[in-house]
């Protein structure tokens, strides 16, 4: 089985793409989101202070804008009509000078032209002149919509590759539970869970699995005791002691897509206190679940949720919304989230993760990913979410 | 030993961070770049569709933008004088509006304010206004360079602790040269060492040690064999064979801070082409290790380097500069380029990594993390870069 999109599908995306464009009359684009870049020519890249950019022109010929360095792997990798590559950053002349000279050599200057952001922006040390800044175009229009949205709903291709995602999260996930006892740091015991499930995944796959992120992974992200109040936090290090709540995270990334799959447990033992605040997200969660169809809205589910919330004087202990959606990015809109009014439809697939944050005692939060069908959800990370099964 | 910056050491940045803003008349700032907000406060997040900024109002009160789910980690871990924390996004109200509010209360629309970048901007799918489009300010100053120049250097402190970086890095890639022999895979080799350095790591440094990112890790990235030709490659799950070359890279992440050691290493036997390429780039990076002084611009060392790719008839195979600045970013300006005329100062941490890139062969490069000293620099990375010691 291909554990990646076609060049077919890819080819077909780019089309839909011009077509998008052409009816929010754009002419012709230039994209700088790498997810999106990805998305649209299969082209997997690390993002650096080098400048990389897709160009479509009027006719959807495409062009890749990439440093030197990636010259070589973008033309095996990139589904585009050409490389073009210029020598370094920040160089003798500044890469937006070499871009500014490809966009108008195929007089795309002269056109209204889609653009995702004006210009290049880096996770690491870039300095740069805006694409506004160095090219007059006839008109320019954010466009960043229109990638987004074309990856609301996913093709059956993307839903096989993310049900396999959820497969090796559940198998790292169980790991994780077994390998949990009193008195060893978070980091061993996601360190063996991960490096076994990696192990596991990798010589089940083949060598037709091919990761752009991790491998199949579980971990606490320093959500251990009275640290799992807090949702985001980091990895801290901690000792796993008897009591303790924990909240876990555990996925596997399969060509660029993701999923998630998070559970509270608990250390040999579950306070009254503890199994109060389990069984109100369990069953907030619930109600996600059962109130997810196609035709309704993303804010209806979180409305649902929320009144529950408010019905069981739980408001101080919920910090966030119900969920979102996920797959080449880890939190990707729509949003199950009062705010987001965009329409559920079959295809969509999301994260639900109502959760509670008690002060001193602990998180407590699922998180299951799911496929919006015809008549509800099919959910893809099986595995227990009752509180029996999750002391460990 | 405290493995972390220290509270003074961070206010001390914060004291001298109005210094220079207001050397440029400017009077508060609004900062989004996750990075130097953790500079300037301490507080590691991890970045997502809600918007997290660092305000200073004119006296350099500080207050930290976060969503609700991060109030209770900011207050523990941000050292600011206020979190302001906002409902959700997207919301009912977009965050960008509680921002508003927030900095029309600390009067600052009526100063000339700072910025590093025009709003939010997010790795994850976030769509929100500018800045400039929801709040109209006396006066916005870009001072994204004031930052990073105040990162240029680094403390004693930060030394120490990118020297620790170093030192699991090597003990990292000890262990995947250890376990890289013919028919294994590259996840296995990475996936097992990394795993092992990590324990090692942890159970030595004890609780005080804190990740802001992975623990000691080693890995190929994809360049294994001829793949290794692409500098860029990612992770492809290739089986090492004998005669293949293998560029690798060992680091670790403390507190944020990182390094970075690569190396080029051979399965079993070297061709002479191989051991032909290996001599040159060893020779560049040596060229590269003996300019590096202070006083001398950053472009001077790439000259150098440069010089003798020409000399030797390698520029086909040689498609990037010689080096860059790392700390709490991987790669950091200033950047040992042609283009980049900064001139080299005591403190300062580089990576020394020219390479040579052979198609159908493969890759040769080496990366060192030196610091400037007085007379020259202090190899911070300390393990063999000859060929008979790289043989596995």
């Amino acid at each position: 089985m291909s554990l990646r999109i076609s060049k077919e599908e890819i080819m077909q995306r780019q089309k839909l793409f011009m077509e998008k464009i052409k009816e929010n009359q754009v002419e012709g684009a230039v994209l700088f989101k790498d997810t999106d870049i990805f998305y649209l020519t299969g082209f997997k890249f690390t993002s650096t202070e080098r400048p990389i950019a897709l160009i479509f022109d009027e006719k959807g010929k495409t062009t890749i804008f990439v440093p030197l360095l990636e010259k070589g792997y973008a033309q095996v990798n990139a589904n585009v009509d050409k490389v073009f590559a210029y020598p370094e950053y920040p160089g003798l002349k500044h890469p937006m000078q070499y871009l500014k000279e490809e966009i108008e050599g195929l007089g795309l200057h002269e056109k209204n032209v889609g653009i995702d952001s004006d210009g290049y922006s880096s996770p690491f040390g870039y300095r740069g002149p805006k694409l506004s800044e160095v090219i007059s175009f006839k008109g320019l229009t954010n466009i960043y919509s229109i990638v987004e949205e074309m990856r609301f709903i996913k093709s059956s291709k993307e839903i096989e590759l993310i049900k396999i995602s959820c497969e090796w999260g559940v198998h790292a996930h169980k790991l994780l539970q077994q390998y949990s006892k009193p008195g060893v740091s978070e980091i061993e015991v996601a360190t063996r869970a991960t490096s076994d499930a990696t192990l596991d995944m990798t010589n089940t796959l083949g060598s037709e699995y091919v990761p752009h992120g991790s491998p199949a992974f579980a971990e606490f992200r320093g959500q251990v005791g009275p640290m799992s109040a807090y949702p985001h936090v980091t990895t801290q290090n901690l000792i796993l002691k008897q009591g303790y709540n924990l909240v876990t995270s555990a996925a596997a990334d399969v060509w660029g897509y993701h999923s998630e799959l998070e559970r509270t447990m608990f250390v040999k033992e579950v306070s009254s206190e503890q199994e109060r605040f389990f069984n109100f997200m369990y069953e907030a969660q619930e109600i996600a679940f059962k109130n997810i169809k196609p035709g309704k809205t993303h804010a209806s589910v979180d409305e649902e949720v929320q009144r529950y919330i408010d019905e069981n004087n739980l408001r101080k202990y919920a910090p966030h919304h119900t969920g979102h959606n996920i797959g080449l990015m880890m939190h990707e809109a729509p949003f199950l989230d009062l705010g987001d009014e965009t329409v559920l439809e079959e295809g969509m697939i999301l994260t639900i993760e109502p959760g509670l944050f008690v002060e001193g005692l602990g998180g407590f939060r699922h998180s299951d990913t799911v496929v919006v069908t015809e008549s509800g959800i099919e959910m893809l990370t099986n595995y227990p979410r009752d509180l029996e099964s999750l002391i460990c």
